[in-house]
């Protein structure tokens, strides 16, 4: 137990030494204080290790590019059957019961959706990002062929199920095609299906969750 | 039987001398090209009673205000989480396997999507109207104490649930709320829940529906 105890000590200790001798005063010589702000941003979605900043943190000169600038422009967004403001679509999306990520033509993820009962984690870094860098290689080939087989018409959707604890997790990919059937990208879609396999009998009338 | 087949005999030649001598005449009197225009793209989704055009018919001088117009003008819509253009937006809205219908803070319905498996049809004819007229009456009391207990702010969600045949259809009201808990309107969200109520076992292999 001694062998694999001192190990791990030795494993632990090197780390922070190289993180305090070598990462973190390269991070603090290399990254902008636009990009700290973006770590910043992000790391309330990724949750904190071993300090939460007690105050918000906001550097100088640096522009908030939120929700609130599209609404400044009056962004109305106009579809066939109907349309919304840019805040009420962001409450549309992160309200549906279910997780969205969305992945352009060119293989970018381009969008995720932030519902309040998310099952899969995601943040902001993934945005841009090739779709194969965000899966572990020993899948990328699954990834891959989907795309393939979106890409040429072959399929349209893929369906994928796993069971987590008392969670039935329904994954899915859906091919997006545009007016003329031309490939637009590929949505994963993805909750936990588990509530509607228990449900019994109808609900009629209206009583609240 | 004769009584009773009388009767219906009756009522249809009434209802067709009305349609005939008072509706058509007074609704080509009043309706302009462009409402004509409207009622003709709109019986696409809603079907043909005794005649189907075999000809698209488009009057002259009227604009089509469809995606196209949107996409022109390089409209990008950014959200905190990504973004897209409104082609992608269209395609992920009517490609998500679930039908939602958004009614925005002054309850006049301002959006439904265009899946493919639609569970419930609608028209563009509800677009601007008020919830309540899109319900029967039986129900309106429902409708309006949903909508009062979300602008309220005493609860968030209200499903239902309805046996249809094979079909479960899942309906589920949603409160709409911004970045400061305001009220922004309601998010009916409908899907047939059957197949996930039917699934066995896993599925973690690639397998196309």
């Amino acid at each position: 137990a001694e062998i694999i105890f001192d190990q791990t000590l030795f494993g632990i200790e090197d780390m922070t030494v190289k993180e305090e001798q070598i990462l973190f005063p390269m991070a603090l010589d290399k990254l902008t204080d636009a990009e700290w702000y973006e770590i910043s941003k992000q790391s309330l979605e990724i949750g904190f290790c071993l300090y939460d900043p007690p105050t918000e943190w906001r550097p100088k000169g640096i522009e908030e590019t939120s929700i609130n600038e599209a609404q400044k422009s009056g962004n109305h967004i106009q579809l066939p059957s109907g349309g919304f403001s840019a805040a009420e679509l962001l409450a549309i999306l992160n309200t549906l019961p279910l997780d969205m990520t969305f992945v352009d033509k060119d293989d970018k993820v381009k969008y995720f959706s932030q519902g309040a009962e998310r099952v899969f984690q995601r943040n902001r870094a993934i945005l841009n990002r090739d779709v194969r860098h965000c899966h572990p290689p020993a899948s990328a080939h699954i990834v891959d062929k989907i795309i393939d087989d979106f890409k040429s018409g072959k399929h349209d959707r893929a369906p994928f199920w796993i069971k987590m604890g008392e969670k039935m997790i329904y994954i899915e990919y859906f091919a997006l095609r545009g007016e003329q059937g031309e490939y637009l990208g590929t949505l994963e879609v993805s909750h936990n299906i588990a509530p509607y396999r228990e449900l019994e009998g109808e609900q009629r009338i209206l009583s609240y969750t």
